[in-house]
C-alpha cells in the first residue's frame, strides 16, 4: 500500500520533508479495524510532529502521521463488534499509533464513528478530530450541562481556527451558550459569524472589547492559542466560579495562585488522551463521533473544510503543512484520494 | 457588646496579640441578620489573617477576625426572607465583614443555615467553615455527581484537619467514593478511620503507600496541606481525565502542562468566593449549610469537634490560635460563650 511520511524533521520547503514509500497492508487484530481511507485532513498537531518527531536523527522506517480520515470498512479483527466490512467511517486515531497519510488504516474501533450520510468525504474527513476536541472540552472536561447552563457566556479565543470553528458551533447550536470569538482578519471575523459567534472581539485588544460587548466576566474561557499568552487576560476575564480550558500546552510555568479567590476551574483538553491511556471510556470518542454525524446530517452544524487538495501526493501534503504552519487558515484543509 | 480582636499582627504569645474591647451592637440592614452568638470555632484562615492583616502597623481600631459561629437570630433587615427572630442558626461569614469573634455579630441571610436540632451548639460551632469547603470542593468544584461517581477513588491530602475530616466523611457516606486519606500519627490515623476513610496512607510516602492500598491513580486528588509540595506527586497519581481540587493557595508558580498529556482538570475552592464576589448563586451557602444541618442531625456525617474551651475570653482565644498554629490539631477547636 502507498503511504506518505518523513525520516528525519525537516523543514517544509526540504524535498525530503515528505517522501512517499510502499508497506505491506497490515491486518486488524482484536478491536482493530482495517479502513480503506478516502480523505483526509491536516491538523497543527501533524506538522508539530512533523517538526519534532526526529530532529537530528533519521528513522529505520518512514514515520506516518495524520490524524483525521473518512474511509470504508475493509476488514475487521476478531473481537469487533461496532462495524462490519463496507460500513462508512471517519476517526482521527490514536497518536502512538501510525497516522492516517496512507491508502489504508488500522484504527480501534472504539474511537470510530459511522461517517454523515448527508455530506461528502471531504467535508466529513475535515471534522473528527476538532470535533473529539471541542466536545471533549466544553461537555467532558468544563462539563457544560446542555440543559442547566443555557444562556451563560463563553470567549472562544481562536474561533476561525479548526477546533475553534467546531467550537463556535457547539457551544452555541447545541450548548446554547452566548458566544464571544476572537478573531482581527475580515474573513476570519465574517467566518466566525457566519458559524455563529454572536460577538467577534479582536485579540490585540481583547479586555476593551468584551467589556464594550457588554460582558465584565465570562462564565467560560477555552484558549485554542496560547494558554502563557493569556493567562493574565484569561485570569481578569473570568468569572468567580468560572472555568477556562485550554487545548495548547504551556511551555512555561503558571501562575496558577492568581485564580484561587475566584474558585476558577482550569482544565487541560487533550484528544489523545483517551486512546493513549486506553481509558475504560474510550468507547465515549464513538459516542461523540456518531453525535457529530447526526448533528452535520441534520445541518445543526456544518462542515469547517475549507481548502481541498484533490489527490494524495507529496506535493498536495507538503502544500497542505505549508499552509498550516502559515498560522492563518480558516477551518480545515483537505486531502481527497 | 464585648469582641476581641487585633491593632497589629504580633505573635500568638505576646500579651497584645488579642485584646478585648467593647463597641455599639450593630443593627441590621437589607439582608443582614443579627444574631447572638453562642459558640465559636477557629479555622487556619484565622491565624493567617491575625499574623498577615496587620503587619507593621497599627489599625486605628481593633479587626475583629473568626469565621464560624452557632447563634441565635435577635434582628433582621428589612429584606430578609429566610429566618425571622429566635431562629437558631450556624454560618461561616464573610471574609470582607467583621467575623465571630464577638457576642454579636451582622451576616447576609443568603450565607446562614438552620442549625442542627439535635446536636449541641459546641457540636455545630465546628461544622459550618469546614463543611461549606468540604462541599463546594467535592459537588461544586469537581462537580461529583452523587448518581454517577459512586466507587471512584480519592485522595484526601491532609484527612485528619478541619476540612479534610468532613471531606473524609462527605466523599464516604454522601459521594459513595472511596477514600484515601493521608495521617502519619496514631491518633490522626484512627480518627481518619473513625470517620469513614477505607484507606490511610503516610504523606511521607505517598505513592508507595497509594499503590500498596491497591490503587495505580485516583479519579480525584483534593489538597488541604500544600498544591506545590504536592504538585509533581499529584500529577503522578492522577488518573487520566481525573480531577485535581486544592484550598492551599500556591507561593510558586506551577507547571501545569505536566497535566496536559492527561487532560487532567484542577480548581481551587476558596469558601469566601460566593460572599466576596456576592455571585449570583451565594444563596446556595444557605442551601449547603441546611443539607449539612440535616446530614448531622439524621447522624450520617458526625461534628468534628476534638477541643472545646468554656467561654470566649482573650486568653481561651489565645489558646485556640496557638493550638491551631502547631498544625497537630484533629478536626476542629471550638469556643463556647
Amino acid at each position: 500500500m502507498k503511504a506518505i511520511g518523513f525520516k528525519t524533521s525537516l523543514p517544509i520547503e526540504n524535498e525530503d520533508s515528505f517522501i512517499e514509500f510502499e508497506i505491506i497492508k497490515p491486518k486488524p487484530k482484536g478491536k482493530e479495524i482495517l479502513v480503506k481511507i478516502n480523505a483526509i485532513s491536516v491538523n497543527p498537531v501533524d506538522f508539530k510532529i512533523r517538526q519534532n518527531s526526529a530532529k537530528d536523527i533519521v528513522l529505520a522506517e518512514p514515520k506516518i502521521i495524520g490524524w483525521d480520515a473518512v474511509g470504508i470498512v475493509e476488514a475487521i479483527g476478531d473481537d469487533v463488534s461496532l462495524f462490519k466490512v463496507g460500513d462508512e467511517v471517519f476517526y482521527a486515531g490514536d497518536v502512538t499509533k501510525q497516522g492516517s497519510n496512507a491508502t489504508y488504516q488500522l484504527v480501534d474501533e472504539r474511537i470510530v464513528g459511522f461517517a454523515p450520510k448527508n455530506i461528502s468525504n471531504t467535508e466529513a474527513a475535515a471534522m473528527p478530530l476538532t470535533s473529539l476536541t471541542a466536545w471533549e472540552i466544553l461537555f467532558d472536561r468544563i462539563r457544560i450541562s446542555k440543559e442547566k447552563d443555557k444562556g451563560k457566556s463563553i470567549l472562544i479565543i481562536g474561533g476561525a481556527g479548526g477546533v475553534g470553528s467546531v467550537a463556535i458551533q457547539l457551544a452555541k447550536k447545541i450548548a446554547g451558550l452566548t458566544v464571544l470569538a476572537t478573531a482581527s482578519r475580515n474573513e476570519t471575523t465574517d467566518w466566525c459569524k457566519q458559524i455563529g459567534a454572536d460577538h467577534i472581539v479582536n485579540h490585540k485588544d481583547l479586555m476593551n472589547d468584551v467589556r464594550k460587548a457588554g460582558f465584565e466576566h465570562l462564565d467560560y474561557i477555552v484558549d485554542f492559542v496560547d494558554t502563557n499568552d493569556y493567562w493574565d487576560i484569561m485570569v481578569e476575564l473570568i468569572k468567580p466560579q468560572g472555568h477556562i480550558a485550554s487545548i495548547t500546552g504551556s511551555s512555561e510555568p503558571i501562575v496558577l495562585n492568581k485564580l484561587k479567590s475566584k474558585s476558577v476551574s482550569f482544565s487541560w483538553e487533550f484528544m489523545f488522551t483517551r486512546s493513549m491511556f486506553q481509558t475504560d471510556d474510550m468507547i465515549e470518542q464513538h459516542h461523540i463521533l456518531n453525535k457529530i454525524s447526526a448533528l452535520l446530517d441534520s445541518e445543526q452544524i456544518v462542515s469547517t473544510v475549507s481548502h481541498t487538495f484533490k489527490s494524495f501526493t507529496v506535493e498536495n501534503l507538503k502544500e497542505a503543512h505549508k499552509l498550516l504552519e502559515s498560522g492563518k487558515t480558516i477551518g480545515k484543509i483537505v486531502i481527497e484520494y
